[in-house]
């Protein structure tokens, strides 16, 4: 899709259905991440974890308890993790990771989410973080969770619209 | 351009020409501001501060003092500013909007670049936030400068070479 289509089909997906994600999609939304600006570099890249596994993403989804699902049954979640920098600037960095592969992902048809709870509860949860493998030092911040969405991605077609109004 | 070209096409521009930037592409890179996710949005919602005017954005350029300009010359900038809210959220709320902002300026021909540091000196200088009309309690916290570059945005095709490295 042209930008402008993409950044206006984006919406956050909180349903998902049962299909699973291509590996050249899921390939493609992390290769998205690449592409994102890296502030402070020096201080080390934002690394990614790619969970696919059925059980992992049921014991992330229930990490606030089991009466809800915090990826909302997603088949696929990239957790971003940063080192340490200067103020402010893991998280930056983080949030421009997941809006990369959430731009990606829309333009594949994929529903996504931009999730922040689940990296919250992560980070209370050194052991699971090992067993991620995310590396020490290293602070999950944010994370996407994407796959086949119950309501398909459609394309919207009035950025002319969205011109004459000014909602931020 | 197709969001791949885009992504692909996006870098931090340090160097621009005296063109202004039309008006209509100003507003079409605010507009993409609004299409930005915002977490915890009853906190808040990013403000904007578009800054054109030439006086302003040299004081702004000398932030750090005169021997460097933190702002590249560029003829236009919007300053993200956020309100409090939840550990992280106000500065990857910022970031998303940057991005937004970012890619849109990228499609339209500019030259941009994603800036923390003049930021980060605006938040020593309450009374020049107060000239620029930032809401009181908050955080200016990202920027995004824009501009005709000395270097014109160029199409990168190369998707495909991109999925077979692996640079995150």
């Amino acid at each position: 899709m042209e930008l402008k289509q993409v950044l206006m089909s984006r919406r956050s997906c909180r349903e998902y259905t049962d299909q699973a994600v291509e590996a050249e999609k899921i390939e493609a939304v992390v290769t998205a991440a690449s592409l994102a600006p890296v502030g402070v570099p020096r201080d080390g890249r934002p690394h990614l974890t790619l969970v696919t596994d059925a059980a992992m993403l049921k014991q992330l989804g229930g990490l606030f308890g089991p009466e809800r699902d915090i990826i909302y049954g997603a088949p696929a979640l990239v957790i971003v993790s940063c080192p340490p920098s200067r103020p402010g600037i893991p998280e930056m960095n983080a949030a421009c990771v997941v809006e990369m592969m959430a731009l990606e992902a829309t333009d594949l048809g994929l529903g996504n989410i931009y999730l922040y709870g689940v990296t919250m509860a992560l980070q209370n949860n050194p052991d699971l973080m090992k067993t991620l493998g995310i590396p020490e030092g290293h602070t999950p911040l944010s994370a996407l969770a994407f796959g086949y969405g119950k309501e398909p991605v459609t394309e919207c077609k009035a950025w002319e619209e969205i011109l004459t109004r000014n909602t931020i």
